[in-house]
């Protein structure tokens, strides 16, 4: 338990790894490095920062390694959730040189990714404190890495939204336009789903808000509302159910969101829009041996 | 054939839609428009730019539509490679409301992703103008979607380099130093490789530069050269070969890149960290109908 | 949305279909059929009840038709949801004679077994009655089949707790045991879950009811208890959240425990042993013509 | 060899197994366990019977934990074809605590649906003793499930039908009806089919059969016959080919039926409507440690 | 069902036909066609044989194109089991012209090969007659392609072996070794197997077919004997089971092991080194228009 | 790299293997073998050459058996490229004797087609020597086995040509005819083609090679072109650009072709009509065991 978050199972990051690798790999292989490198070469590498950030998906290219060569061994130095300075060692990956390098960029493609969630992540949980404002994404994930990218944002400091359109329900305004109204569309949401699943309203305004209130729901998302409707969203809402903002989300306005005493701030932006995080891949040159294979 | 960038095969583009929708959908489907949006009720919606770009993955975005129901009908007005401005429509949905609404989050996530990549790419082509520099990208791209991504490229304007590690041959330092020279290594991988790919060496400097000259390469990457670097390396090579230069390349420094000669400038964060477009999907109210099924 | 039950995607339901054909039709197809039924040669079929029951599964039987020959046209007379009496016509399948043939036994393996879900639900959703005790399934599922014998479980009248180990808390015997105490483990789930998630805890004694009341979670889990255990907990739960039943729940003693007072009523049995509904599939002798193909 | 029935290739229960263990754990896991169970923990665990039978799926269940974690210990106490007494071992479970937690429901729902059936088998398979007559099972299978169900039954001590419409000939009334004629549609089938494959023909009377046997198939499916009609028809047969009743077989009626002689009896509900048998996972609370892991 | 040889159904060829294109259009799709045909383009292509032989795979080959276009119509000229001369067409492909050529090597691929198959099998089965002995094939078939390889054996005139290790019993000298002599074997494969399977032996020498006689098989595969071998252990065989010859087997030798009286001759080669049929596919100049898209 | 063909990546070689040995073992897995050999029985095994010949394919051959039991060794004693003499050993595998019986067919089908391919690319290589002419294969592969059937093209000491449609342009007469002239179309490509992709056009005549000259593509590829044609051809090339010749290449008349100064000669026939190298596997009698299993 403790600060460390805990890995996805494996399999759940094995057919996104495989995937990535049987993408990179073609028909034909890493055709440079069987070209150049022998063989029995074994070596050792490292994966270090090359700018400061929150780390996210070690696992993830251990198993890219580890899919080429069972034998090598990846050693984890800054496990998921760890804070690392430029020039921190994340892990180290030694054996035969060959699958080091033709799993590198397949590695590095999802560390740096995870890792660049899990900064910005970073970066607006640290903004929003002392407020106990929870930082959530959404579902603008990228096609089929959902999993991983909800994990990266837990590795941030974040929470998870809903994982899909099937384990939480989350009623717009398309669905009330055309269910006729919102107290019928969360009645007929109640009906449907289980004592597990809670219940979320959209609304953009505070007259919609009093008509979702008496609609009963367990939350309301408060959509691309100003500083001063939040605050009388949450006046008005009073602690009876979980308030969530979303819209305009910046790392600049991202306290002010949370003074407004909000429960939840969502973020789409962490998923389908953080930039990498730098992360780069060197062989010790020390290390190389002709190796016995 | 004129300015329409070519879409991929539906073949290639199903299994990411399909296992994007699948990863939404989970294990019960969209239970909250089940719940409130009646089973026959049709509708038109369109997708509309909400800033101005490039566009890309109209296709795409069409299939995970018809992934769920083949009757949609799904007219593109903004193909790929179209620039649009804020407010401009990319494409229409008519038919059942409930697929529309369940297909919607995924047909944005890969459009939006997509098309910010082609607006990325369009802007470092037109950085460069008049140069004859090509824009290219690399395969730091997202796991899974790595055909999609090199598509959006070409959508702005750009090209593709390699598509994996066995479409071409780019011979780097660490080959280099496990091999045993570069001359060795050229060597081999022309003695490796078919006569339809051809042969690049990466270089950090002038003295690299010149050792890779005389090995024979059919292209160099000018690794993080300085421009006084760029402009020594192509007088060097003097139209003998093809000339990349990567490394710190922003949209303001791409013109000075672009200025010193170079064939090619290539680009990792056109594919990793390029924010994506906003683009929104819009019930129009008027069109609802009951339908008849 | 009326008393009919939404069916399932078909993209969800077609992985499942087309596995089942694959499995039955093996390497070589159906020899028999292709031996002994001219290929041109038409027909009309229908699947009727043999005795009284609840329907679900229809739209993946029709797929398992359609799988084989997309012309083939199946209106279904009974949707899912519909109670039916022995003789009762389910659906009917009209087009080339070979696929109905062939697909005939996938359907109605898929058909019998979700239709006997949904009859044993639907019976003890009676017995409760007038209790608005809600009847739910459990995990207790056929694997590869849990989205659609929930879908069933929904058909007859139930509700579905939650789907997998990711889309719900549920905090067992050993989960506190290896935790160290009901308290910690509602605090850690509650740190670990989004505000869409509730958090059910289960307990076998009244004496772990009171710690686990104390713990706060949303919901508490009474497994195996006497009525007059039940009773008392649902005295001292006194509405502040979910009460949910288990463990020797027959269709003799849902009522009784219903009268308890309990919220939720869940049952392993209907997914895991409810016996299949019995329905047949006939070839109409008069409707078979030499077809056209 | 022995009495011991031989397990299925692991290379055919993996699919079924990570299927099974990818439906439970979704997109995020088993949220449960990564909030409560330390990581390094270490226990052990049992299955043990809840009631007599017989044990069937012991392989696929070893996998559904050693897929989550390949360094789980799973010794079987009890193999495929073991009659087991309520309390009995079954297996064993040894290493970290999270993954036996996480895979446990999977390995019990495999491992319960499969014992059923073989208990179901045996119970049958009793029946009919002394006589020598064979129990089988048919096609109607679970979706998915046909290889491991068949396999339980042969751990039942039954034998197998044909594994689907490719590896057997069976001519049914329809098809009989829409070739014209048994005679006709013998003969196709055996210009058809090869040498290590037999031809049955079902029948419903004993005119039926005089036709039939005048075609000369290998084996006769005596469809829904009574006693009097099944003695009949094995006098008829008089041992020239291999005589099957089926329908209306139940445990009473079984030994009766074995009584007319005929060498086959084949029972749908073996493994359609077969109930579970009652196994249950046990943590050893003595055997809990820290690990370290 | 006169003399057309039917189709495998198509949920069998498509993983085949399918895996096949995206083998060929690996990640970027066909980058010569997409560069040099417009897009709208319209043709029509014939596909003619380029010498004379069997033809099978027209169904499959259909697909192919049809994967990547489904408004292709394909009308089938000469199908599979139909005997052409160089020059005949054996079937047309209509349509957009830039799936037309992306399809078309993947089209022959499977087509020629097949008809390879079938034309070599058409070869052996003429060459035995009047004999009424059986060509068959083996279980020596490419990797992936057993059910169209053999299926183009039929389509040839021959008949099938069994289709996999699983639905038919050949007991050779190492399963006789290792299991302690082939009565023991015989039995052990009786009790193990359905009343629909036959169980063969496999027998070098004539004193090894007295043994196995005495043991009681349903059929005997002669390997590799000489013509007065077969001749002996045909009459010692006595019509009381099948006789199957195989090994050396030669166009040429074919019709004096037929004349031995054997049942049935096998052939491994027919799958595993049967030449291609030449097959071209020719665009028609007058055909093309600049279509509607 | 030494003589050495370097192996396949195993993540390229799994698909196929795998999906080989479940085509083979079906639904039931190998029931002969299950019925007669003891579960811990334990053995040596030999693959030895029947005929000489380049051995490829002995990576996934190992594969097979290990796919069914890990446990088993098998060391390669003739690697890929090898050139063998009848008798000689090319691997062995050791341990339970049931994995290598059942993995037996599917090892061989996949190394004996390989080592055919291997076989026949040598006896071109040593055809053309001393020219310095390159033998490569073409697209004219088995559906499935591309990648295997060009590594066993390099294991024969030929070269691969483009992998698919994606990863080379080879422009030919259609494309020409479609585009509007060869000028075109090769502008066409060089504005669609990265930097590492060469352009190849197909010429049947003299004058088809001026106008492909003119309009500078990377390589012609001359096809069909008599011993004359050919010499004229390459003297008008003048070494400006790579030369393939293809059509009508047979073992007599290759050393011609090579004499006339062609680059590259392509052969088609090398992947699609290769007969198999005839391998087998043997049982050493003596390694029989008990095991301990």
């Amino acid at each position: 338990m403790g600060d460390r978050i805990e890995d996805l199972p494996d399999i759940l990051l094995e057919p996104v790894v495989r995937g990535a690798l049987s993408e990179d790999l073609g028909r034909a292989g890493d055709v440079t490095t069987a070209a150049t490198v022998p063989a029995g070469l074994k070596t050792n590498a490292v994966i270090a920062a090359r700018e400061a950030g929150t780390v996210a998906g070690t696992r993830a290219a251990a198993l890219a390694f580890q899919s080429l060569d069972p034998t090598l061994h990846c050693p984890i130095e800054a496990p998921d959730g760890t804070t690392v300075a430029s020039g921190d060692i994340v892990m180290r990956i030694e054996g035969r040189a060959r699958p080091i390098l033709s799993a590198e960029r397949v590695a590095l493609n999802i560390l740096c990714r995870m890792s660049g969630i899990a900064t910005a992540t970073a970066a607006l949980v640290a903004a929003v404190r002392p407020h106990p404002t929870v930082i959530t994404c959404t579902r603008k994930t990228t096609p089929g890495l959902r999993a991983l990218e909800k994990h990266a944002v837990r590795a941030g400091g974040g929470k998870n939204h809903r994982f899909g359109l099937d384990d939480g329900v989350l009623i717009k305004d398309n669905h009330i336009a055309l269910c006729g109204g919102v107290a019928v569309a969360v009645e007929a949401a109640r009906v449907r789903t289980g004592h597990l699943s809670r219940i979320e309203v959209e609304v953009d305004t505070l007259d919609q808000l009093d008509a979702a209130l008496a609609a009963g729901p367990d939350a309301v998302l408060l959509d691309n509302m100003s500083l001063d409707e939040l605050r009388a969203a949450v006046t008005r809402v009073a602690g009876r159910l979980t308030t969530e903002a979303s819209g305009g989300v910046t790392l600049q306005r991202a306290a002010d969101i949370a003074a407004t005493g909000v429960d939840v701030i969502s973020v789409g932006w962490l998923t389908h829009s953080a930039p990498n995080l730098d992360l780069g891949l060197d062989i010790e040159p020390s290390s190389v041996s002709a190796g016995s294979n």
